[in-house]
């Protein structure tokens, strides 16, 4: 991490749709992702799901506390239970703490920073 | 994590694709997933990718030493390279130590392993 004293904390989750109520989970997710988004410590989001209905989500995080905190939310929790209920086959959530991170943009810089490891 | 003694590294990429090219990027990733999996401490990778282009890949490695083996990995290098070049308009990668983790699966438990927080 660019500076160390930055705790960034990712929330993998990786998912197995049902074809279950397609326009009712869209709908859940964009609110969740609006809710995540106005917690306490959120710093971001990323998404993506292929056509064969496997996702993954990962939401990131200023500390634990707040990962735990929006994990606990009380509309968050109700739109888990119903995923469990209906949307999702399987999923698996991974809680871990960034250490390092790189990133290229062929927009800005024409070479990444490719820091060693 | 169930083992706190199992150590558990989660690389996640993140990546925009260009239209660029799309059968020898497919051919690439497919290569890539299958070299990957032949690493020493490779535990498993998750990928999927949008309508939109956007692609999240999380591959998770026994060790940093591992994870740091696979970037640094001579056709791994190359394939890097060529994505830059042709393939990806941004990416970004974090390098981040698991620390809890739980499942849903329909299939196998009617509940999660809902491990408070």
């Amino acid at each position: 991490v660019s500076d160390p004293d930055e705790t960034e904390i990712a929330v993998i989750f990786t998912s197995g749709r049902t074809d279950v109520d397609p326009i009712g989970y869209a709908a859940a997710a964009a609110r969740m992702e609006e809710l995540a988004a106005r917690q306490p410590g959120y710093l971001g989001i990323e998404s993506a799901r292929s056509d064969d209905g496997v996702g993954i989500t990962v939401s990131y995080w200023a500390s634990e506390e707040a990962a735990v905190a929006w994990k606990q939310h009380a509309e968050h929790l109700a739109v888990q239970a119903e995923g469990r209920e209906r949307w999702y086959d399987w999923y698996r959530v991974r809680v871990a703490g960034v250490t390092r991170r790189y990133t290229y943009d062929r927009a800005h810089v024409a070479s990444p920073d490719d820091t060693p490891g």
